[in-house]
């Protein structure tokens, strides 16, 4: 067994047997259970590694700012969905979480991604020139600065700096938070125009100072929403609104004859 | 506006404007972010009010126990679907959460039921009896008594006095507790043999001490495995095994031509 | 591997090698493909033998007819998740299929259920009587009876009579056609008016006459939507409507401040 | 609304009233239902006009053809959540669906976009050479040719020839096939071996053959592979196969101590 689990896949995240639960190499039961919250069970489960306090304030900051930013389609399609299957809560939460996607939430691994591609190209580029290259492309692509601008917030989306502040006082305020406000005054001066750092893209920076991997950014995102819809869902069956959004779609986009059959 | 919210549909969870975000009638940036963690924001998204100390370190050990479990269907699902859909690990964790169903998570409201309806009943059918009368219906139709028994862990649930244990320590081991712990007892009675408290058993009390709605209690597990499938997924990414479990699955149900065609 | 599979699962439904594709005992490529049409091998895959040409013309009216319905909320979650997932167009086809629930599909499966049951119980009670009692247990604890009423066609259902139609000329409108026939009189005097036979209530009827098993009914539906779906997706490309849809429900459920923060 | 439908959005795609439903143009249930096959309003839905009869039997061949594979992942996915929530079926359609993604069904609009890439090209660059520089550029990059070579099916594809011979038949096997045909001679000259064309290599063709957008393409995969679903899903309830795919997957994956615990 050994043998074959040393070539084949094998998984270090959990296993139970009668007696016991074992967790990424901890005992489940005496060591994690009482003794950590979600937000350091999140990290430990994705970094392999317990976070420190700041870390913790970081990330919890993180996760609570994006839980719950009122009647977001995700919201809409999990109301709609609780209306439709009433029996499996689940699958109401499920179905809103699969909205969160490139459109809505991929930006934080996007402004991630830019950050250590700047920095990667800084020593040979020089930092000032590896910004101006980048968004020029994208404003010459008329591509989206990814955690720049907001539909909503004008001038400045306020959570982002209640989200520097949080990592200031943890001391967690490094490189990457410096980058991105470097790339801030890039952006407003290529642009000709100020565009405010969003949410998403101040959270891109914050992981990265907290050593989460690229790959889990939009996951956690998702963590985050799935307990933001839990207050939806609740809502919608005190409160219902999926009858009327759905009634009022129909006014929204009226059914016209499509010209062949005029 | 107002005359129609009054009796229309309306929300009381989330609203952002230029400059702010409201959640549930709080400021999101200046009371929320940085001044709690994300078990109290769900805490407050889903029951409307701040959780007392206490109450979050019973709900973190709730959540930590149910995150992660080894390669639980929802898992194994969550990394065939990373497998086939690579570029949105939401779809991944979704599908995964999907699968949080009556079979796997639904014993958790259904035992807290079972406690609400056995102290509704006590009063008219004395307590030892209303237990009684309900064990033994389930029995007799071959039905599991909700909370107790489990595939592996035998004789007892190692999750289960570690959670009792986190409820008394947090002066919250009320009488939902005790009502589960004389449930037991009239259990091994009935079955003539001991069944264990499962995890879900005593989560079930636990949220009822806590005040969390049953409404509530499903979701609560899917926030938990939310985050557990973020591990897997990560993990799948270094060490994947989900070509490996397609390709067993055939061995495991071989094709077999059906009588008709023989 | 025979004796393994003898006892173990197995599988009837498909199989590949290098040089072919078995299919419930058929060669696909010989067999199949260029022999049946998309109907008459849903119809195979599912029942486990080809179906006669009465049967499909009848089962390709039921799918025809479910197909599409203007913007159910199958259609206005599957346009949101296309707004916000617009790389991947099974992620908006199988969100709105989650949909395909007991509250807008189920009512096939469970007309089909309640012709069956009252079918099994008429020798012992009576026909007459076996449907008075049922339809009037469903009335006096106010559910619905399966199959009749419908909320926007009053004071008929035009999809049934059409229905009815193909499968008479079909020659195929036999004793669940009579049942469901004789029980719409049986819910009109029970209800003291006139409740429509709706489009799902006579394909439960249908269903069961083209001998289509019972678990397999929503799943049926589920296929055909997902057909209907397609064209939603396209056109929310061409003209789209989610963006609107999204924000015009911020206007349906405006936010106001909880009780508790006023 | 003329005016507010003129500038919003619209829909063309369904409408019902209290006596009527209008399907794109025409009237469901007196010009549809019992007049056309699911396959011909799939079309008509997302084409919107009727096809003919030679298309008819390509989309037929196209759709059966890829109906059902064996235990594919989403077959398994299927499966797997059909044990974790029997009451849904709709939900296991849709969880298998999801899997459809760029992995197991992109390669048919891949191969429709190739051609008709090289098909633009031609003109300009020579049709041999827009060809070998596009192979050239996928093979130096190490990507796979969309709609060459097979995993399992070696030397060939068995389901290309009779996809391609029904196109013949039907009249319908021009230019894109031609495109195709010669596309193949290039691919083996480019990799020096025979990389066969798969069988959504050829839908990819046939699609483009009879003029489906190539935005349906991935979604026709889906419908069809909808109906696959349903067979694995009745032989689940009357086989099981989940609980072993389980329990087997933990071999396949054993937990091992992370080294940080050793």
């Amino acid at each position: 067994m050994a043998d074959q689990a040393a070539e084949g896949p094998y998984t270090h995240t959990g296993y139970s047997d009668a007696t016991s639960v074992r967790v990424r190499g901890k005992d489940l039961v005496n060591e994690l259970v009482g003794h950590c919250s979600f937000t350091e069970m999140l990290y430990f489960l994705t970094c392999g590694r317990m976070p420190q306090a700041g870390q913790v304030r970081v990330l919890d900051a993180c996760l609570v700012t994006l839980m719950e930013h009122g009647l977001t389609p995700s919201a809409v399609i999990a109301r709609l969905m609780a209306d439709s299957v009433p029996e499996e809560p689940q699958v109401a939460v499920a179905s809103g979480l699969l909205a969160i996607g490139s459109v809505f939430a991929g930006t934080t691994e996007n402004c991630a991604r830019l950050l250590l591609e700047i920095e990667a190209a800084a020593p040979a580029e020089g930092l000032e020139q590896a910004m101006e290259t980048r968004v020029g492309q994208l404003r010459s692509q008329r591509l989206p600065v990814p955690g720049f601008g907001h539909a909503t917030h004008k001038p400045d989306d306020p959570r982002t700096p209640r989200l520097l502040q949080v990592a200031r006082e943890a001391g967690l305020a490094g490189r990457y938070v410096a980058l991105l406000e470097q790339l801030s005054a890039v952006v407003d001066r290529v642009y000709g125009r100020h565009l405010t750092i969003n949410a998403t893209g101040a959270m891109g920076a914050l992981f990265l100072e907290i050593g989460i991997p690229i790959e889990a950014m939009r996951c956690y995102s998702v963590v985050s929403r799935a307990g933001g819809l839990v207050g939806h869902l609740l809502e919608e069956r005190a409160v219902p609104s999926a009858r009327k959004i759905w009634q009022m779609s129909k006014q929204v986009a009226p059914y016209r004859e499509p010209p062949e059959s005029a």
